[in-house]
């Protein structure tokens, strides 16, 4: 398959607010959007940083996955996202190699790319994101 | 400060060769260098993707940062490094700033590159790394 950069790195935050005084404050990148994913129950922040963004993950809801998340491990590297040209094909390859797929087609994701999950389980326990350009 | 891209991301693993399965049999990436470090009990694996390298890490002893690492939270993303033209003026932005570094001064790393750590507990629980160019 074709991954050609590391397309952002979702981080785990209690508050977007109280992290943006380290990721702006201390790193000096700069949050150019806000945006909330509701059917993830998440508010999410992004910086960009190189080709990379950094999306911070805030939780909407006690059952939202990043809260489940935070409870069971802390803050931190949620998961790791993969840009792909050809996500259909990425994700046929991936199944065919007999990686477990947490979104068997492409769903919409976060500034409209359309994405989709690989279950950790069959990643090395990197939960991994697949994305590509609406 | 001025941070470029992210370096590196760097990925605990229990065994570099199972590993490269993944990342190599279905992800597509090349495994360009496989360098032992010894001061810090690793081996280390390099993958690039776009400006980003994917740093597999394998304990080469019990007493390994990274063995320390699995035996509590298992595999996953064990770190995240930040390029930068200037490591000394990085640190000692980061180190006014109140942040609590695990390298006061600049060290040699893998790849020999020069690289320092700061501490997760001041970065939002991310162990996270400044590099610079030798």
């Amino acid at each position: 398959m074709e991954l050609t950069h590391i397309e952002h790195i979702g981080i785990a935050v209690k508050s977007i607010e109280e992290s943006l005084k380290y990721y702006e404050g201390v790193l000096g990148l700069k949050c150019y959007a806000i945006e909330e994913v509701t059917d993830q129950k998440v508010k999410t922040a992004f910086l960009k940083v190189g080709q990379t963004k950094l999306e911070l993950l805030e939780a909407l809801a006690e059952d939202s996955p990043v809260a489940k998340f935070i409870e069971k491990k802390g803050e931190g590297i949620h998961h790791l996202a993969f840009a792909t040209p050809d996500l259909p094909g990425a994700l046929k390859e991936a199944d065919e190699k007999g990686l477990r797929l947490i979104d068997a087609a492409p769903r919409k994701g976060a500034e409209g790319l359309n994405i989709a999950f690989l279950h950790p389980k069959s990643t090395g326990s990197v939960l991994t994101e697949f994305c590509s350009d609406k």
